[in-house]
């Protein structure tokens, strides 16, 4: 959605789906995905079901009309492809890591040494796109001074993680990173619903 | 490697890292990639770690030259698109899933119906490729007449599997396929040297 946001489209018809209603097993969506995952895409008789995948066939269809979110410079395109597939990385220690355990278990079920090794692993990343960040110098995005898929891929992630309650005090560049990209417009226009009226489960905290 | 052979590239320099040496944590990695992870990779000054990030980069700089991995027209590109990100599913049954197991575990720790439940998981995933292939029909690769980056991701895996004994009579399209491009120039060029020594660990026989 960031990347429709990007390109200037707006009018695609969308359609949000309850997870907890088990509305992505419904024959609608499993007539475009059988495993019966979101996110789903179809753009006329094109349908695409990976998120990277739809990420990139719209940057490769609509790639004269607004931002371009994979540079033509092959230098420069190989650091965002390069930064892009590494959020994999926090994708496993922040999400896949830590907030499993709280979306999986109960409270008094989860392990508090297991938690707490996750979290660490979490941290150590964390610290990772800092370093990254501060190399890159105020303003920047994630790969310069132009905002890339690598951003549309690291944005979420973080997002994700302050709605659990991260602290990113002790991370000021991703914290003046985060600040700043969470006025823009596209980022804005794609906030999910459902977080605008309330705290997220807090699965982040002591990170 | 398979990119790299496509392009017509050989001359480029590569090292086999030896895991049980440890040697993806050596110096001489961790100065490209600081998680010591592999594959890692650098061209000039460009230095890409990720191996999806390193295929798209490859496609990328040397798009008029061997093999067109990524398709030009947008509808076809977003097949291609979809079937490699797809190939994420059959990594996570096949070899997170079964293999993972008995690559982290003595045969006597391994618990017998957590292994045929994964199993089981990685049948389901392998018959919905046989289907995309029979869809696509006798002499076609996984995404119409031509190679492309979704072969590039897809083959890996199979060759994985049967390694490990996977055994493909029941997947006859799949056979046919794999048997096909086996005998594909980039594919032979770039076969693991130790494959070559005698089998793998039996990790896929009953799937």
């Amino acid at each position: 959605m960031i990347v429709l946001a990007e390109k200037g489209i707006s009018e695609y018809g969308n359609k949000l789906i309850s997870f907890s209603k088990n509305e992505q097993k419904s024959d609608e969506i499993l007539k475009l995905n059988p495993r019966g995952q979101v996110p789903t895409f179809r753009d006329g008789d094109v349908v695409v079901n990976e998120s990277t995948a739809i990420c990139e066939y719209l940057e490769f269809k609509f790639a004269e009309q607004g931002a371009t979110l994979l540079p033509s410079d092959a230098a420069t395109r190989g650091r965002v492809l390069q930064r892009m597939f590494e959020t994999q990385n926090l994708m496993k220690t922040l999400i896949e890591g830590v907030a499993y355990l709280f979306f999986h278990n109960k409270p008094e079920e989860i392990n508090q040494d297991e938690l707490n090794a996750k979290k660490k692993a979490a941290r150590t990343e964390l610290e990772r796109w800092e370093e990254y960040l501060k190399a890159e110098g105020t303003d920047s995005y994630i790969v310069g001074s132009q905002f890339t898929m690598a951003d549309v891929f690291l944005f979420p992630l973080l997002a994700f993680g302050v709605r659990g309650n991260l602290n990113l005090s002790s991370f000021p560049a991703i914290n003046a990173y985060y600040q700043r990209l969470e006025q823009r417009p596209s980022i804005q226009e794609t906030w999910p619903p459902h977080w605008k009226e309330g705290p997220g489960t807090d699965f982040c905290s002591g990170i």
